[in-house]
Order: structure tokens, then sequence, then C-alpha cells
């Protein structure tokens, strides 16, 4: 579904005219079930259901009936995020000034810009007050930033796998991802449509890749085998399949880690926008849960719900150390809050791909009754 | 200085028909002192000295009359490998036959290649054996590999923060380094010269920079601060500096970690060449201890030298933990190995940036008896 929001501005200044906003809705609202979950970096607003034309929903055992977040109770909505490329305005839809792209002319968006958006969509449904804001990742950061920008309009918040704000290590990555999309001369500057520079794209991806997983899975699942195939190409955006060359003075050195990369570097540049990535990662970047307070603790001061902070052991994109960090804090802000670690070889991708460990505690959480009597979660899912 | 080896068969089945090597010795030879240091990925034969042309030597402060190397004893030999671009004879070079750079006729190049290529300058040099080989990061697997393939002709082996073979995790990161170098279309198959892929090379060092550092080491020199400079262009290899398109919808949030990369990149690309950085990652991502052998104990089993592992505590780059499995299979092996463990957030760069801790335990491994009763070491590097 798409709402059309009228004029919004950003916290940048810029404002375009007509904001759209794509979204999903599950189960029935019955007034005080209203769930809103946020979406990762390059996630949709399709978080549940199989087999129409968008694919799988990218939390399909998370949510639906007697799922951990359960939709035969729960009323669950997601919206894609302004800036990008699922059906929300972005630097690809078309600016009604001009009937091209918007590109480079799209506005600066920041997760406060996501927050006041999901907010406006929200009094468009009638919906005044959520039970729950859930997010991962960035999306976790989306989610806090509800707790500290409308504090009596959410009850419950569980920030999954993210932090206060990214440490260095992680901007730094992000910025060569963000150089490598716009040192691909397909760039333009940001206005490129119809074309794409999927190279640089399809590098930020790989990089990306290498941060959600951990030393131990990608020990686990690749070792240093050699690829059973050869060399992948990038698929391009058109029809014409453009190849990137390999250096290969020997062929049979390419190895399955780097077919990985390849293989989700190409999958990805066929649904995602670069600039759309450049402008989620620079959002992502510039996040800070304590901006305009002196502390995370003090943005967070007059949030009087509850809490479930969820961290992953083997997690280097945001840490348990970060986790620990924004536990403190709420709780120095006065907030109910409990910080479960998950111990999960998988990294960051694990609140993605680990729904029987990430399930139970977010059931519980959302439906402390029911929670408890809740038989164990059998995960159909294969990663 | 450069010796003509005559022709050098590699162990890709590749031959040039005269290896150039370009090497530096400093001390005086007495028969039995010779100190054999291999230098890191970037790394030049200049190991020592300042003010002339080269710049300072990458490890002056390790060697020279006094230092934990002191010259006043130890004859020290450091040859810059086949493949790379500081003389000795690699992708930029001329080949011969046609007169232009070897460019992508240039034969892939083994970490193997490089020790047989050192053996045959000690030949020329007539220098049997060899009291220590020295060295570190893919320089330690060159050390490593002369304990494997000359035995007895090394009396001790320090490797310094390096391990038998690289992770999986730096195997994806190493890739994703090829590809952006690859993806330049200036790289044109690697017969570029005499333009160069700057734009590529950057990237790849970028990424190379965020490894050598560690996340607790990235945060204390740079945190989330801004940069006090506009966006820094990356220095092309002619007189006409390209810059690279900044994503700057606001340019204010260009950070000092971005701007210690693009300064990093920026002063890289003037004195590397691209394809050497392909040729010497691609050895590195290739190296197994391991090769030809059950094991990594079986390939060291003809050493009956000893072996000083120095490993730091905020690598990630090569991990405490892999150099506790090369320092297991040295013992399983019958060697006399010691791990020292320097406890460093530095991370991998310390083993270059902190030679008051690398420094004093391999002085006194070099010489027992003068190591004890040597002054503690002031160290004048600044970083």
């Amino acid at each position: 579904m798409t709402a059309s929001l009228g004029s919004f501005e950003f916290e940048s200044g810029g404002e375009i005219s007509d904001l759209e906003v794509a979204y999903e809705t599950y189960g029935e609202y019955t007034g005080n079930n209203a769930i809103l979950v946020c979406h990762a970096l390059t996630g949709s607003h399709r978080v549940q259901g199989t087999g129409d034309g968008q694919g799988t929903g990218w939390w399909d055992e998370m949510v639906g009936p007697g799922k951990p977040i359960d939709t035969r109770k729960q009323f669950v909505i997601c919206a894609n995020v302004p800036g990008s490329c699922y059906g929300t305005t972005g630097p690809q839809s078309a600016n009604p000034e001009t009937g091209d792209a918007y590109g480079s002319d799209f506005p600066t968006v920041t997760v406060g810009d996501w927050t006041r958006a999901q907010r406006r969509l929200l009094d468009h449904l009638g919906i005044d007050r959520v039970r729950a804001v859930i997010g991962g990742s960035v999306g976790g950061m989306n989610a806090l930033e509800w707790a500290k920008r409308y504090p009596n309009r959410v009850e419950k918040v569980v920030p999954i796998a993210t932090s206060a704000r990214l440490d260095p290590q992680l901007l730094a990555l992000s910025a060569v991802s963000r150089r490598a999309i716009v040192s691909d001369p397909v760039w333009q500057g940001g206005d490129y449509y119809p074309d794409h520079p999927d190279i640089g794209l399809a590098l930020a991806r790989q990089l990306g890749h290498v941060t959600y997983l951990s030393k131990d899975s990608m020990a686990d699942k690749f070792g240093r085998r050699l690829a059973d195939c050869p060399p992948r190409e990038f698929g391009a955006s058109g029809d014409s399949p453009d190849s990137v060359p390999e250096f290969a003075p020997d062929d049979d050195s390419y190895r399955d880690v780097e077919s990985y990369l390849d293989y989700q570097a190409q999958k990805f540049v066929q649904r995602f926008d670069a600039n759309s990535y450049l402008y989620l990662t620079h959002a992502m970047e510039n996040y800070d849960l304590s901006a305009g307070y002196d502390s995370d603790s003090d943005a967070l001061a007059e949030f009087d719900g509850e809490v479930l902070v969820l961290s992953i052991s083997g997690d280097w994109h945001f840490t348990v150390e970060q986790a620990t960090h924004l536990t403190n804090a709420l709780r120095d802000a006065g907030v109910e809050v409990t910080h479960r670690v998950i111990d999960s070889d998988h990294g960051h991708d694990a609140f993605l791909t680990e729904p029987e460990s990430v399930g139970p505690p977010i059931r519980r959480f959302l439906d402390p009754e029911t929670g408890r009597f809740a038989p164990v979660h059998a995960s159909l899912f294969a990663h």
C-alpha cells in the first residue's frame, strides 16, 4: 500500500511536495495493539509473506500468526523509509517539478526524518500510540529515535543489534563504501538514471556483507575453499549484463568466499538504487542518539516505557559493548530496561537469520503472559 | 643497490629473463651475523635511515647502531620482493622482449618466489646461512617460508603479527580490494601504463588501513569528530590531480576518520603501483604454510632452529589466536618456540609503530647475553 502524505520538510531543510510512503500492515487493529517494525538499511516494508513478486518478507519467521510477533494479536506496520527505493519517495522517484528522477536534488535524509515520516503515516492511519517499536541494525536506531522524539506515543521499544551511534571503525567502512559508489564513472554526481553504477554499488555491498558476518562464521561457512564455479559476473541493471574483469593470472584461486560476495553483489544491484544506498548509509553514519542533548541518557529522559535491548555476541558491526552502553544510558534515564545477549557466531546477520534465538525474548517482552506458556519456537528457517 | 640475478622461473611456471633485486644492507658482514628482514605488503628494502629521496626507512627505530636489531653487531639485509615496485622486477618493469612494461604479462608471484629470490640474492652475496629471518605481516609469512623451505640455512625466525595463512574474513576483504582496482576503468586488464588506476588503488588502500587499526585505536585516534578541512582530493599519478567526487549533500559531515583514509590513499597512489598491489595481495591470499604437507607442523619438521612468535593483542588482521595456532604447530614440530603477545590497542600497525614493545623481545632473542643488560629502549618514534 502507499500513502500520500503531502509535503514533507526534511531536517536538512530540503522539502518535497508530496511524500509517498509504501507500507504494509499485518493483523487487525483493535485500538491498542499496533506494533511498528523498522527495517534495516536495505530492507523494505515487506516484512512478512512469501511468493509474490517482491519475494519473501525479510522477517517472515518472526512476524505472522503464532510467530513471535503474533499477528493474531498484534497489528504490525512497516513502512519503507524516505530515501529508500521500494515505493517510498527517494532519489530515484520522479520529481514532480521536472518529471525526472530527483537524483542529487533529493534532500539529505536522517533517521529523524524516517521517524517523523512514520509518525505522519500513523496519524494518517488513525493510530495515536503504538504498543511497541521494534527494529534491528539502523532500524534499531530508528526505534530508539521513537523513544527520544515521541516518548508518549510508544509503550515498548526493542532495539536489536544496534547502538546509540556508529563507531569510528564502521564509520570508516561506511565512508569507503560511499567512495566506491561515487568513484564509479557511471554515478555522475548522482544523476545517472536510467543508467546505474552497478560496479560501485556491488563493491559497497560486498564490504557491507563482510561486516554482517563474523570472523568465525566466515571460517565456518567458507573456510579457504576454492569455488566450484568460474568467477561470477555482476549483473547490470539493463538487459546486457556487464562483466567485471577478474584479476586472474591463475583462475584457480577464485574462492568460495569471493563467489559468495559476488553472488550477493549481483543480486543486490538488481534490487537497490545506488543513490538510496548513499543516502541511507549517510543517515546511519550521522545518527547520534544524544544529538540535541547532553547525553544518551538525557535524550531518553522523557520516555517512561520499557525497553528490551538485544545484542549478538559475534556482532562487530554493532557490538555487545555498545549495547551495554545503551542499556546503561536507558537505566540512568530511569527506563525499565533488560539487555539480552544472544550467543551467536553468526555476527550481525543473526538478527535476521536466527529467529529461534531472537524470537522468544521478543515474544515474552510483547506479551508476558502468553510468552511464558508459548511452545518453544521450532524454526523452519534455512539460511 | 640492485643485483641482476639472471633468469628466474616462478612457481606458477612463468619466467623472466632477468630478475633484478633491489636491496639494502646495514652493518658489516663478519661471516655469521647476517639477518634477513622481510618487508610487509607495500614495504620496500629501505628499512633504515632518514632523509634521502625514499624517505624514512620503514623500521628505522628497530634497525641501526644500538637499536634492537643492532647493526654494530648484525649485518642486516632487506630485499624488495619480486612483483613489487621499488626496484625489484615487477609488473611495471620493462619487459626486455617488448620494451614496454610487463603489465598483465608478469607471472603470478608467490611468497615462495620471494623466498627463492632472497636465497638467490644471498648466494650472490656469498652468504650461506643467516642468523635470523625477521618479518611482520606477510613478511612474517615470508620468514616462516624460510624455516619451511631452507631449514638448514637459517638459525632463528621471528614471525611478527602474522599467521600460517590468511583467515576467510581477510581473504574476503582482500578480494574486495582487488575488485576495487580491477573495477577502475583505467586498469584495462593491467595494461594501463603510463596511466594509473588511482581511484581503485585508493579504495583498496583505504580498506587496508581499516584492517591495520583496531576498533579501539580508531575510537581513540578519530572518534566521530568532524574534519577541520574540506574533503581531500586523491592525488593522481601525473601532474593534474584528479578529484574524486564527494557525496556531500551536506559537506559538513566529512569526518576525521574519512580525512585520514583519504590522506593515506592520496600518499599511497603516488608511491605504489596498482598491479603490484594486485600481485602481492594475491600472493598473501594464496600463502598456506602447510601447502605440500599434511599440516603446518609437518611443513616445519626439518627446521631445528629457534622461533620467537610475536603477536599483538588488538590485531584483527592476524590474530593472537592464529599466532597461538602457529606456535603450537612449531612446538609439535619439535621447534624451540616462544610466543610473546604484545599488549597493544593499536592493532596490526603496532608491529611498525610500537618499537618500544616489539624491540626488546627481539633484541633479547637475537643476542641473549647483551639483551639482558641492554637499557630500556627509549623510543623516539612519534606516530
